[in-house]
């Protein structure tokens, strides 16, 4: 027994393994594509070259996770046509030669008592341009700031901000994979009861769920009953699930490095003849934004082709949101799918479209799936069936 | 039965609750008193302001703690003679009215798709210097000097390094409820089995003895068997704990808001007269910090004190880090007791003192109490025994 209140319980009947063994790290070769990848970019843009922090860019760069003890300053420096140097603490140094990609990067490594930013700053073109990554601790930018006063920076999500958002073959099938144990947690969440417990419950059975299918990290489990799913910021609470409530489920996580998200919408018996024309929209809305997905289409037409179904159905004012994000090491990354971003779609990108309709006080509805763009237009990395279920 | 590999074992025998309820939140009032005393400090320091972001500065001066989606932007804008003013994202408000502290401060919201920046810039003066908290994102930093071209900034523990160091009567209290919690925790983990079972299992012991005693998180279980407790940078691993093996036990997180942090070294079996004396060498050593404790002393003067013990032993070569560091709000911040540190002790600072030995491949014993200061010198707030304790 744990004495973790948060820890969830596991559904009885469910006593196998997290599936297959771990599927093989990206190779020092593929960090070394990236990196070179990102430094020609950047040149492209105009800039000097990028400094990455710890966090999703670092890992997506080089498969190097330090700890979070951000107040130590850890840089990697990416410039067109030399080496990537990663600078860390000398305490950290041992991990980051374990790195994956510790083969494709040099170590420059400074102790505790010296300036890691005159280290960092020879580095550094004096006048030079750079990207830096959004999480920058300010800390730190004001530290190479002051060493070099003539250089420049900009966040890296305004300078490059589809970096990480064109996926090859190997991060696709790991986020099918990660999709395909969310999809297996939805199965098993559909036996579990609803009506008399809290939503807080079941937000932990779907926890126990996305980990006993591989997920390393829970990031969310939204559960949304009654009035609650009217509220598209409202997370798991105490309220008590009801006969006749609507509930959404939104929920996803980490499964060997790689997002999944989902939600769908299930009812707690037999639903009302409203609450099945609002869910048969929002479906068709999810339908016409898929359908929406083919390379050189802007990210905003599948935003536009979403939200058009729910206007003609007399619903525009109650979808409060985009209709869809990004998703790769992280579970929201660029691109995002929403007017005014008129960047083309590409084959390897991979999004969320999840349009809803949310009526203040009643209920909500939204339906989420990822999807990938290949060269004939979307492929779902989600499969469950999209149709309202009945709960008990 | 929890299906979460990392779920720890409760010791069978502890069916406890975990202790009398929460005490109460500090007041709105007591948030005014830190905001005008923290704006006073920037005045003093020369500043306009300071810009704090979320995170345990935010925490210690509003009580507020929103969501972990840091790239919108949250910033609570502090300078002497106006109202605090906190800018969240619109999303967040009302959660934000609901802070301890609101009654202290004005609430400014932004919807998604305005600039955040060109709101929060008319509350900055053109030309003004702020301290920015330390982990503020680049990505934010960024957005006000690109709209404030002649503004300054400089970092939070830069400008104002003892902001949070000086704590109040019933910070102390926080800090020592937790103390005392981490304290039964040692107290229990002395009763359980070290040889044969892997250092990961003891530290899954102890992190559950820390909640079981009203801990909320955990921020590190320290278990270094053997040649690992010769490594300070080690954490806890599969090593297989054998006897005649010494073991540092670091453990620490955060009950009520408010940390704990305490190290004592065990041994498995009969210590040998090595293992003794240095073990002798590290409590001496950290008695003679302890001592050296009083207002008005520098803070690098407990470490010089602990310091010259184990040098006078001779073992000055294997105390590799400083002797101790503050905690509060988070379990590691200043004030630093370094080498260098020359700013003076102040009744109310709380802080760690914690010399070690770290015998390269063979053992290492670290014996860590956190102390306050007082009118009169220092005041443990862990009491467990210091002397070596034999486990099976």
């Amino acid at each position: 027994m744990s004495t973790d209140p948060a820890a969830p319980a596991a559904p009885a009947d469910l006593s196998g393994s997290a599936g297959p063994a771990a599927p093989a790290p990206f190779t020092a070769d593929e960090y070394r594509a990236r990196m070179a990848r990102a430094a020609e970019s950047a040149a492209e843009a105009g800039l000097t070259g990028l400094l990455i922090a710890p966090g999703p860019d670092l890992v997506y760069l080089t498969g190097y996770r330090p700890p979070t003890d951000l107040e130590r300053l850890t840089l990697l420096v990416l410039a067109a046509g030399r080496d990537p140097v990663l600078v860390v603490p000398a305490l950290e140094a041992p991990d980051a030669h374990q790195a994956p990609g510790a083969a494709a990067f040099t170590v420059l490594d400074w102790t505790d008592g010296k300036d890691p930013y005159a280290l960092t700053a020879p580095l550094l073109a004096p006048d030079g341009r750079f990207a830096v990554s959004d999480n920058t601790w300010a800390l730190h930018l004001l530290g190479l700031q002051s060493r070099l006063p003539g250089s420049g920076y900009t966040a890296l999500t305004d300078a490059l901000p589809m970096l990480r958002a064109v996926k090859d073959a190997r991060e696709v099938e790991l986020l099918r994979a990660a999709g395909a144990a969310a999809d297996e947690a939805y199965g098993e969440i559909l036996k579990v009861r609803f009506a008399g417990r809290a939503e807080s419950e079941v937000a932990a059975d779907l926890a126990a769920l996305l980990k006993h299918f591989g997920h390393s990290q829970v990031d969310f489990t939204i559960v949304g009953s009654g009035p609650n799913g009217a509220n598209p910021h409202h997370e798991a609470g105490s309220r008590t699930i009801a006969d006749g409530d609507m509930v959404v489920l939104d929920f996803g996580g980490l499964k060997h490095g790689y997002g999944s998200d989902t939600t769908r919408t299930v009812h707690v018996g037999e639903p009302s003849a409203e609450e099945r024309r609002v869910h048969d929209v929002v479906r068709e809305a999810q339908q016409a934004g898929f359908e929406a997905v083919r390379p050189g289409a802007a990210c905003q037409d599948v935003d536009r082709a979403a939200r058009q179904v729910i206007a003609d159905a007399g619903y525009g004012e109650y979808f409060l949101h985009r209709t869809g994000h990004g998703i790769g090491v992280t579970t929201h990354e660029p691109p995002y799918l929403v007017e005014g971003e008129d960047r083309p779609l590409v084959p390897g990108m991979c999004f969320s479209i999840e349009p809803g309709i949310y009526l203040p006080g009643r209920f909500g509805v939204r339906i989420e799936d990822i999807v990938t763009v290949t060269e004939e237009g979307g492929r779902r990395l989600n499969t469950t069936g999209r149709e309202m279920a009945i709960v008990e």
